[in-house]
């Protein structure tokens, strides 16, 4: 499951990065406070940019450790800046740039119990499919469409990102 | 590639087939025509609600065919109405019912190359992974999240639906 999981992640992240940076370019040029946007959301009882983030970082950190038993780093969630979300995913890259293929080598067959599920769990396969991919798109989306709708730049081109492409022949 | 894609797409295009009954129902509530949904958007310069349910139907259709080297279903992409949306929701999961494992039992290597790359093309186990989920999940995502805005009262819980878990032991 590490080919299903991690890479995508790493891709997904680093091209978040890219559309906070976009946005602080955006704030600096029309000349208003960057870190306003941490708190902006696309619906009064939907979570802000902040917790999507936090959500999405989350999620793919709490996949690697489901799958491969080791224990989850802490992070604080206590980003208020936008350069302390910028900080955040970088140290989500960072952390799964750690993850080893031979660490998930058993995650396909893993039990995953996450604690809102009160003791029902998934086969680890599922887990990937069914919850932790559906849900780290998401936040991701969430993530993008919050920037976008605040009037940052984002085609949709800069969501997909690089694609491992092949060169015509 | 089947059981990473096929049963996804099911179960997501079925929450969204949900989520647009909700709409229905409060829209019934609220009183004004639901169709005013169909050309709501996050942002003015993306895609509206009919949009991104065609561009999520399309994702999972082509996916399945581009594995399999079906020849796609052609849908005309005319839906005005909230109803029309919820056809083409039903139609996309009654085409997707028909696609077998069997069918892509090749998809992981088959040569994926898509008018828009130009020539370039996919491994098909990279065309899953790295474009067909995230375009795929996004489309949802952003669907959910129009209708959200526009305040149907969908909770995250909504977005995710069943999930494959296995009971306490």
């Amino acid at each position: 499951v590490y080919d299903e999981t991690i890479p995508h992640f790493l891709r997904m992240l680093t091209n978040l990065s890219s559309w906070l940076d976009q946005a602080q370019t955006y704030a600096d040029e029309r000349g208003f406070d960057a870190d306003r946007l941490v708190v902006a959301r696309l619906s009064p009882d939907q979570f802000e940019l902040a917790r999507q983030i936090q959500s999405a970082t989350d999620t793919a950190k709490f996949c690697a450790t489901r799958l491969s038993g080791e224990t989850p780093p802490n992070w604080a969630d206590d980003e208020t800046t936008l350069a302390a979300l910028r900080e955040r995913v970088a140290t989500a890259i960072a952390y799964l740039e750690t993850v080893t293929p031979e660490q998930l080598a058993e995650g396909a067959t893993a039990k995953v119990s996450p604690g809102f599920l009160q003791g029902a769990w998934f086969h680890g396969v599922d887990y990937v499919r069914g919850f932790a991919l559906p849900n780290f798109y998401f936040h991701v989306t969430t993530a993008y469409s919050i920037l976008r709708a605040n009037g940052v730049p984002l085609g949709k081109r800069t969501f997909i990102g690089q694609v491992p492409v092949q060169p015509p022949e």
